[in-house]
């Protein structure tokens, strides 16, 4: 169980080796959404994504003996890369199994940081079975990507990050909108701002049609999305939520946001306008949400998780909603 | 003259007002170009672009009585975006004049900043007459762009945090590759490098046909471009190199470096894959010499000066180059 200590630990771990990402606002982002909004740009974080911090605190939690032996990971993307260049840097080998249709971006990088990538189709192989025999054969350790506590910890420093910007910007009380696939970034935030920021409250956010912790958090048991792909937030879809991170999830979140795919593609348009940042789609639910859903407070800080989207994609998406009137 | 002691009270001045800017950096970007690279987004800054922080500089220093009158610029977007903003903060009133064909997103952005904003023809207008009689009605203060003690104190704030972030980094000696139009920013830099960090030496970069500083660094007088207009860098294309600026940038910057506007459009591809950042083609010409240029040292830290980019613009760019094969 991940507590504020070890939160805490895998920080002090990742200091100096995850950067401090900023806390971005914008006052013409704040004059159109008539509220103020604040945005954790993990997107700059190593890697891409917040992931990286997952990876390390994982990866420098481990002994010596088990590093050298190697670590294994399921992604489609940003967890691959995270867990790679931890890897690397920690000096452990590094297998990815990766979905054959994930992001060419995210495969190429993902080889690029220094893993093995193992690819395998999403319809027809069992992906657990080829890390499993991989595992074996090797004596690799899984990496998950969101439930495990040293994961939760590392993810979680980003909240401790969150607590200390937001106070130095004088916010004391706000919603804490975070992109959700399995929960692992929604968990660590939320425990970290239980300690050190009470007054911040976490809503988790998913793409329609995979809102699956939202459909949880409102029946009270660990809903399954319907289908496993087709959604364009490829980073954030999971079947289901964790295990692990679903009871922290539902003792300290408030209710979970769903927006549609349209509403994530033109919340990177406005980060690309407003903030001049990258985002994928995935790491724009919480920031489309902050734009487009009526029932929140004045004050709101996003994470914008990740920005590894391929360049087609976001050429096609400024030119669909480059010139869209607000809202 | 801009001495250390006015950079330092200029930011001074900006601490808690301008946002300090992450020095970014990547291994695959790393990788690919042979050399350490690191980049101060700007971008990031308050209306995209250092600007801001030389138009509060200006405002910042001047009387109350002067500030309630009003102040007035001439800019073709981010110093017009960095004063607006700056002027409505600090309450005073503001008219920009811009030229009529300066990118639509830099017009409405200042306007948005509550500035008035007179509109000019390029070729059929003396700006200069339209500025002085508005002056003269009002008792406007001129802010210029780049000709000025205070301005030029503003910008080298950039220099203080670059002195400090490449020292966190374990940098000592490198090039620090800026975006040059006038020469405020490159100016301000220098001097604060001077003082802070000997071992970073300065050197402008211009786009290819308007390196009126390379030209003028290699001649030892001010030379002038052949042409005001017809780069896609408009936001660094100024005649010449300032009267206040050159003199500085003389005794501090090595020789100048020429990019293409192909380099410029293809590093502003790279930095949206590898840096997740948003950069317009006058804000990543630093970065393009990093990339290809080839007599630089090992280690080359980059302004990426700004950001403000039409969507369109930045879409067809992606689109040209996104699949582009290294080098």
């Amino acid at each position: 169980m991940t507590s504020l200590a070890m939160i805490e630990a895998a920080a002090a771990r990742l200091a100096g080796h995850a950067r401090l990402t900023p806390l971005l606002n914008a006052p013409l982002l704040d004059r159109q959404a008539g509220r103020r909004i604040f945005v954790k740009a993990e997107c700059l974080q190593w890697t891409g994504s917040f992931k990286f911090r997952g990876g390390w605190a994982a990866l420098s939690a481990m002994t010596p003996a088990q590093r050298a032996k190697g670590v294994l990971a399921y992604s489609s993307g940003n967890h691959a890369q995270g867990v790679a260049l931890a890897a690397s840097r920690l000096g452990a080998p590094c297998v990815i199994v990766m979905p054959a249709d994930a992001p060419a971006i995210k495969i190429a990088n993902t080889r690029d940081y220094g893993a093995e990538v193992v690819l395998y189709d999403r319809a027809r192989d069992d992906r657990d079975a080829i890390g499993a025999s991989l595992a074996a054969q090797r004596g690799l350790t899984l990496v998950k990507p969101f439930d495990d506590a040293q994961v939760i910890a590392g993810q979680g420093s980003v909240g401790l990050e969150i607590a200390a910007q937001a106070a130095e910007a004088g916010v004391t009380s706000a919603a804490v909108l975070t992109c959700c696939g399995g929960g692992g970034l929604t968990a660590g935030v939320a425990l970290a701002l239980e300690a050190r920021a009470p007054g911040l409250a976490v809503r988790p956010v998913e793409p329609a049609g995979f809102d699956d912790t939202a459909r949880s958090l409102a029946s009270g048991k660990r809903e399954r999305n319907a289908a496993a792909t087709g959604s364009i937030c490829d980073a954030i879809v999971t079947p289901s939520p964790g295990e692990i991170t679903f009871p922290i999830l539902q003792r300290l979140c408030g209710p979970g946001l769903v927006v549609s795919d349209d509403e994530a593609l033109r919340a990177m348009v406005i980060a690309f306008q407003h903030l001049r940042i990258v985002l994928e789609p995935g790491g724009a639910v919480a920031l489309a949400a902050a734009l487009f859903r009526q029932d929140l407070p004045d004050t709101v800080i996003c994470t914008a998780s990740g920005g590894n989207v391929d360049a087609g994609l976001f050429a096609s998406t400024l030119q669909r909603f480059g010139d869209t009137p607000w809202p």
